[in-house]
């Protein structure tokens, strides 16, 4: 059994790769860290967990010893120092937050505030699965893919790597379930707040935006621009992406063909037939994504509609993903989780 | 005080006339209809009405009588007929489908599957009261506006009849509450299905599209094409739409000061300053409009958010405006309801 | 115009009597003061008011000019330190909170771990509208019923009032909306944590009780206790209590006569009749209440349907018709706010 | 493997239990019908299962031949009528609905409105599964219980075969979602209607009801009547009963060792801690209870609080774990399900 610490357990995503890897057939989880509830058992965080595994403090050298992977969902710049500190003592890291997934350290730097660099032999991969499978395989350290970008790449990859689409900028209207805001106090994702209410935020200034044009300028070999406008809408979890593309060269019958063919392999990637939209009820709690794609013949414009579960395919379930990619494990294990409805 | 009639009270945006009407001083329901309950007290339909009110069948020489207006909110193809009939009667008649919004009968016919033919002298006007003010009142029938058309019109009205953009295309990403559906018995409408959704439907394939076509060419005087992805969202009231536009060749400034000029004088319409964006929790029950605008510097492309309640300025609230207009009585009268908040 | 203060403007209670002052047509707000907030405009913190009042720290000699009455909500112990004094000083003080409830000061000290020690000429009432109605006429301070025991009085006091039932044991199973907390940042109130839960919470230990209890051994004149389970549900406004009694001498005719006669002269108040039950729904945004009564005749237990908005009838829309008690107004005006629907 | 059919494929307890089957290790699905959708493809009508099923009308002779087991969820009279005939053809049956679960005819004939005459040999058991579970190895015929009484019994079974408790009469408050009405196209299910209401319904006459109490009479070996409040709130999923009885005769320390020594050896149900609650949050999705006792010293009453998915234990998970204990697989195969959080 391959021994796996969480750190930071008590978040949403920490609590959802709890679920995850209690089911994984080759897994034993050896550490759980929670800053605010270390000393106390998981269950009486969640009693819903009905465990009594022991919340530790961070102790490096006690998670050093007790595991070969780590996954961290803790704050920016925590994540980068303790996951580089793990990888050099030998552990594989999966980091369920942005510390790792930019290339260029300013670009982090800007929106993060805060300077890293990384080492020279961390052999850290961008860890959206479907897309760089064969280099997360040797890679030390996973940068686990935001949520909006997971929705957004996915929905776009096989067009950017095609020669139907000359563009550089791509609009993304993307609502999301407020579970993607984290296990959090502040008055403005307070159930009165939210009920009821369609709220854009940081309207064309996320963070996931250098995220998204960072990977998607590589799928295209060319620098492409997000335009984005990010959504709360009253739910817990779910993130449809509807994604605009203007001066669209093929067809809907060949664009079709390109993403099944794309996708073909691909256990969770579904591509819906003409006429047939996503929801986010599709993936509730499941780490699969429905994809759509409408063009509007008028005007050249392509609409594509990507659904996923913000917290697995978003963020845990994809981490146990890459994990499988990393320990060579078949890469549903752990993953089949159906999703419940209604 | 005018006499006023509501047919079709008992669907959504009939019920939502009456809780407005009976709060407005200067009118007096005297008809309520209701196919489904005719003969029925409306408080047995609706007891939180607490009114003794008889529903009755459509009677037009009835109704020709007891009204000088009627609000009708009927199946498509019903309202032509009945609300044409009342009209030459003498009525005036504010229909709140779509039966007299669209100019081309042509149009009408392609996407209603109906046949309607205006008659000339019918002085029917589209009621966008901000946009229409004058014409309507003159008019014997208002077209009242769809609530999707509403929050985008009155989002791109002082754009488009400016020369900062030069434009043909509009992306417009709307996310509805489902009352907007009316009061349904479909499946899909269930509690179950809608709760934890997000669903797009009629992907650029919606009715509204040519209603919102129309109006923008106009405002334009261009043709302008609208791709409009509508979603339901798992909330009863509200709609945000946003709207997305390239190459606009002004400055954030600029709009702004062209946005707040333009609606100046207007009561219901709110242009937030830079940086805010609009829930639709804040216009809930009330026939406020919200609006906000965000340039996208490095893509010139702007996002304009707008906000409505889609039963009180998406439908039966701005009836009533228009209602105000025809009679001349204040433009405000009746529509004092403030959004319930929380 | 009677000049109205509303100190602590900002949390849920105090922008719903904002909300209803401002239609109010015999008053005016002139002293919104706010700890968190003081010196901000009330539309930085809440837009949908679109109002710039300026927000203020509570200065006790300017509220004392400014205003001919204060409604105060504000943390236990603080409303009683400044209703005192402002009463002192000729004002008539209406206290959302729950400082000016309790008869016995042990009673208070006990559940809110703070000592109060009414003076003697404060004239001070229990702000139970339909119960006390002539009593608040010549009250100088008001203490406003909390949002459980008004749903809870309203339904009982017309039999414990009567002689058909000799018991002292209530219990009282009741459902609230979350914004029955206030406006606050708990993690336990976030939407994530909310939504998709029924959760019960300080069962049979919830301040509410002593409250119920002191009115309801007044009501019936021997002492009566309250088992009472307090639950939130995932909705934003309502509280719906079911109140079950036991050994109940009369038949549900004779109830519903009862209930009926003693209501009926009641604006707010309305018996449903055999077979109805009210739902919060019927009563968002208003400040009506509905009650039904069901007998089941082969155990004797009688259960009583009660459904108030909580931040209405059950907080501010009480405390407005308090107001009008007060001040001789017609004790509707400023609550003709009708429910919406849906 | 077993080779199991499910009648009635295509309402929530169907597809639910479909989700469950897929994932037990020792059953292959043979069967799946559905009357309103046969020979569609399950995919097309739950695009989430993303299966090629082809959904059959139900052939009592192909389904004899095809199946070990059958699950029916169908309309009440259909599975007594289909049931008995499977039964005789030697398959087994778990009937989700009501058909199997009154022992008196009489009864369910003034509930159901329908006449069955259960065969001699048919050797049919009330499968809730903790208190019948000897009974239920040599049944051919389990009606798996009604949702409420699932919650109610598990709460209560302690209790009533214990000493501490003499009484006849048992009051229930419970809330569901609005997943146990079913897939329906009724309006009053509809979410404009659900959302933001708390609804009770069928007040003291529910279905439910008689069922309860034949069951809880023997548990306690004497009549015990139900008053029994069944109330819809604006969620999916989950109920939560409070039960209050009166007059018991036992500390709080007392009960709970009762009931943690009832469910000591019970993998599902969970007693928890004195001062803690339930959520139903807790168990979504999952097949697991949390029971809690509060006891209000001052009026002797007793509170019991459970919480279940009404999907999972009160419907398609209790109806697996039947079908372990039938055919002698491990209680929990199939049954790792855990609850999602958030």
């Amino acid at each position: 059994m391959t021994r796996v610490g969480v750190l930071g357990a008590t978040g949403y995503t920490g609590i959802e790769l709890v679920r995850l890897l209690r089911k994984h057939p080759r897994v034993k989880i050896t550490y759980l860290s929670s800053q605010s509830f270390a000393g106390k058992d998981l269950r009486e965080v969640y009693p819903h967990t009905r465990h009594e595994d022991k919340l530790q403090p961070v102790d490096l050298d006690k998670v050093a010893e007790a595991c070969d992977l780590v996954f961290t969902a803790l704050p920016a710049g925590v994540s980068y120092e303790i996951g580089t500190v793990l990888a050099q003592k030998g552990l594989k890291v999966i980091d369920l937050g942005a510390d790792f997934r930019l290339d260029n350290p300013s670009v982090y730097a800007k929106w993060y505030n805060k300077e890293i660099r990384y080492s020279d032999n961390l052999r850290r991969i961008y860890g959206l699965t479907e897309l760089y499978r064969e280099e997360i395989r040797n890679a030390k350290v996973v940068g686990n893919p935001g949520c909006y970008p997971t929705s957004v790449l996915l929905g776009l990859a096989p067009l950017l790597k095609s020669d139907y689409w000359n563009g550089t900028v791509v609009i993304v209207d993307a609502k999301s379930g407020v579970s993607g805001a984290g296990r959090t106090s502040k008055t403005e994702y307070a159930f009165s707040e939210i009920n009821e209410a369609v709220k854009p935020y940081k309207v064309v200034s996320h963070r996931h935006r250098p995220e998204m044009e960072q990977e998607l300028s590589k799928l295209a070999n060319r620098p492409v621009r997000v335009v984005f406008t990010p959504q709360l809408v009253p739910m817990t979890r779910g993130i449809l992406s509807s994604i605009y593309l203007s001066e669209v060269n093929a067809s809907l019958k060949e664009l079709l063909n390109l993403y099944k063919d794309f996708y073909r392999d691909e256990y969770f990637v579904h591509v819906l037939p003409e006429g047939a939209y996503p929801s986010t009820k599709w993936v509730q709690g499941s780490n699969h994504v429905f994809i759509s794609l409408v063009l509007d013949e008028r005007t050249g414009t392509l609409v594509i509609l990507s659904a996923i579960d913000n917290l697995v395919k978003g963020a845990s379930g994809q981490a146990v993903q890459n994990m499988n990619v990393l320990f060579g494990f078949d890469e549903r294990e752990g993953l089949d989780v159906e999703p419940i409805y209604p």
